[in-house]
């Protein structure tokens, strides 16, 4: 039987989830649960929407929540809320504050019996458990994680918010010398501005300052001012043509030593090139959808992350055809 | 408290995981286990030597024995038999005859209450989880595998068996134009002439006849005959110099689309370089030495693969640690 799936909020997210279960064959959406009037609002594949206040009426419906809120606001209150009522899957990004956020899932999941898998996607996600099975299977090393070729949509919105600036989008960017010397195995020691480069393209408003501008960006703590960047103005019509979308990946390397005095250098490198930022993430929250269901179904319930995800519980393939076919 | 593990057969791989314990601060090593006599054999680390024999006399001491012997006779034998003893960890890697294997190792595991992990290493092993992964987060695409540059032993075993032939080394190698439409999303469909090239090196003994051994390697069934195979004959010096060492490596990309109409492509890559291949895959064996310890203290019995394995239980750092530093 098919796992059914309900989508809790309904932005670039959700919408990508709703398409990921249509991609599976054992996953069927059971509709859109949103804090907008639901007759404002169209599915892509015209599967149905409710208000989110009507989710609790439907528990004996949904095998698994996916939460597509936002991790500033929506999901340090959604998660442990619906965890008490639903086995739920998030991707909680604030790398510094998911320890705060596990410890709160797993109170309300533990006690309701339900399985909360949070911080899922690809960083958090499938970049964590990179870093982690590098770790793991070459204990002497170093490892790297370098973002991008990507847009980053929280430096866009800090462009987005200076006086003047109309529109933005911008793109962080890998050193290639730094990514050069990682692979080779040299273990270099990198700061923040050997790493990635920021790259912006910005519609300035009629009459705006655009040297102000400039400055205002190069100069933004915490954003720009520890990175080499680029500013680009540009017409809204070639953002809108040639910045469209969302693409985004980026590299996870171990890199280490073996032998009796460390003569064997080995280099473990995790890459992903995407096209959607959003719908790769999405992907990735559904097939965990999958383990969340199975990990409940097996008796674990509580807070999890994807390390504690037994890699089968993936999969729709059993584990006959998983040993025969990709082991 | 270090995990003990126990050495089972002292070759390559043996001596490999007897350096892999020493890197990691909480494994120790009791000591190896020979058919030989334990009197002719030196550790490369001072490490305890006995007969295999005297192995049933030392379950007390051992957490995890690690099995070091080949896949085509020692292991179909030697896992299910010590998997009776001990939790045991081995990389059985005859692909075709895994479902086989597991199935003659659960028996024996199970009804000792063991935790046997079998396959592990990179293939099968790290590019088999990859593979897994792959399919689990992106439904609609194509895995593929590339192995190399690197050294294959069966390969330069069966160039040592030709008549004439003092010695060779040979090199699986992807082929780059193959590697390239794969990266770019293409998912093309590749022969295996399209996806390795062979590279010999090959030491003839004196006055042999070069141009048969040359014709008998290119026309070699299942070994060569499906490949493009340039064959170097080199002196036993230059090979010795040259092409002494084993590096090893490989791919494994899924490409793959989401969207409302596949519109939007991702591409994940995993690859290895390896300088030393059975280094390396001793590396993973002794990290799924730690999983075994912990997944039999958790009374998960019974044959297992990497597929079984949480990641968590790889890492040698708590799960307050991982939560904070690698998530």
């Amino acid at each position: 039987m098919a796992i059914r799936i309900g989508i809790y909020g309904y932005g670039n997210l959700g919408r990508g989830v709703e398409l990921a279960i249509a991609q599976n064959k054992d996953t069927t959406a059971v509709g859109v649960f949103t804090r907008r009037d639901p007759k404002t609002v169209k599915t892509l594949t015209g599967i149905p929407v409710y208000a989110a206040d009507d989710a609790l009426k439907m528990t004996d419906e949904i095998d698994v929540m996916i939460l597509c809120g936002g991790s500033s606001t929506d999901l340090p209150e959604q998660t442990p809320y619906l965890a008490k009522y639903f086995n739920v899957v998030d991707s909680f990004d604030t790398h510094a504050k998911i320890p705060q956020h596990v410890k709160n899932v797993e109170a309300a999941a533990k006690s309701a019996g339900k399985t909360a898998l949070v911080s899922v996607g690809w960083d958090p996600g499938m970049f964590s458990l990179n870093r982690l099975y590098g770790e793991g299977v070459l204990s002497d090393g170093k490892t790297y994680t370098f973002w991008g070729k990507g847009v980053s949509q929280g430096h866009s919105d800090a462009i987005r918010r200076i006086e003047g600036v109309a529109d933005a989008k911008q793109y962080t960017i890998p050193v290639q010398s730094a990514l050069d010397k990682v692979r080779a195995g040299e273990n270099p020691e990198l700061t923040t501005r050997e790493k990635h480069t920021r790259e912006c393209f910005v519609v300035a408003k009629e009459g705006a300052d655009k040297a102000k501008i400039e400055e205002t960006i190069k100069t933004m703590p915490n954003y720009f001012a520890d990175y080499d960047t680029t500013v680009h103005f540009i017409s809204q019509e070639e953002l809108n043509e040639k910045h469209g979308g969302l693409p985004h990946g980026g590299l996870v390397i171990r890199s280490g030593s073996t032998g009796l005095n460390g003569e064997h250098k080995h280099v473990i490198e995790y890459r992903l090139k995407l096209d959607s930022n959003a719908e790769f993430t999405a992907s990735v929250l559904v097939a965990y959808a999958r383990a969340a269901a199975r990990m409940n179904a097996a008796g674990q319930v509580g807070c999890k992350t994807v390390f504690d995800v037994p890699p089968a519980y993936l999969a729709e393939k059993s584990r006959e055809e998983l040993l025969a076919e990709l082991l």
